[in-house]
């Protein structure tokens, strides 16, 4: 049946616990691998190229967005960042799958380019919860606070995007839905249809 | 999240062994409920009605075409067959998965009439291994098998129109594929956008 690794785009409000589901659903499933982006942001005390982040200089970064080789990029407080597209392609070509954890705007992007990709959103139990899970890392002033829950409430609007939905209030749980949608995945006949017909080519 | 039951069309060549996997899958799953049958045939023994069949008599069955209580409905050497609407709709209603075992032509009305349900392709390992599993019964005529492998072969040529393939090589990992789908499609968004909703009602 079907080798190919996927491509998953995940999804989700900040405080929605993506970081430590995603921690958790690789792991159950050692055939994931979280995809690596690329970035003009000088590397922090402990990040390693190419593990964290792809580090590169404006210059580089510039020409692969030329060369076409960014699924999408943004520029976010004077760096840029962006996903690399040749480094999904070679991940999925060796059967895993890759997933990015990426804002509803980056996802609709990487659907353009890559429509068989999955979609997940996560959404936490409620929006209290939400904003219980925002204002307890405390770590951030009253405005960012609102300006958050702010943008959770946009991206929560935005969910009808996606494919599928996992209510992540317990983490184990959650963490097997998202497996189970990826072993789900690829027994969609659309994936398995070179197989099929190598089948039938002997009937 | 969803709590309606889902309707799945399971189909496949005979031989393919859909029998056994849907016991299997029952074993593991106990929300899964198969879809009993309405029919004119009558009971043998050990059958038990509501059970085995709907055992109807053909003015019952008639009426029951007439009032559109049939989704879909078959005459086969000389009695009536059909798949009665209610059973499948009470179930799924009191939030049980309901598997129908159907051959193509049937599974084709059941999505005309039920546009969410799931589709399920079962295929064995080769059409070597098919043909030695028809033939392994030991119970039909050399003419009844080749009439057996006609069929499955024009069968397996319909598959595109499922949504899932699955591989039966192995009972227990065709079980859990079975139970996974059923999972997965549980968490699509399209199934959850009432429950979505209402959470943004208070956004």
């Amino acid at each position: 049946m079907n080798r190919r690794g996927l491509i998953v785009v995940l999804s989700g409000p900040s405080g929605a616990g993506k970081g430590t589901l995603l921690k958790a659903a690789c792991q159950k499933n050692s055939n994931i691998r979280l995809s690596v982006s690329a970035t003009t942001r000088k590397p922090r005390e402990n990040e390693i190229d190419g593990v964290n982040y792809f580090f590169k200089t404006v210059e580089e970064f510039r020409q692969m967005i030329r060369d076409g080789d960014l699924v999408e990029w943004v520029q976010y407080c004077g760096n840029y960042y962006g996903t690399p597209a040749r480094h999904i392609e070679e991940l999925t070509a060796k059967g895993y799958d890759v997933i990015l954890e990426i804002e509803v705007e980056g996802a609709l992007n990487i659907k353009g380019r890559y429509p068989d990709c999955v979609s997940v959103f996560v959404i936490p139990p409620s929006l209290e919860e939400l904003e219980r899970r925002i204002v307890g890392r405390g770590t951030e002033t009253a405005e960012a606070i609102q300006k958050r829950l702010k943008r959770a409430r946009m991206e929560l609007k935005i969910i009808d995007n996606y494919d599928y939905v996992v209510l992540n209030d317990n983490i184990e749980t959650a963490a097997d839905d998202i497996n189970c949608i990826l072993h789900t995945e690829k027994l969609k006949y659309f994936r398995n249809r070179e197989f099929v017909e190598e089948m039938l080519g002997n009937v």
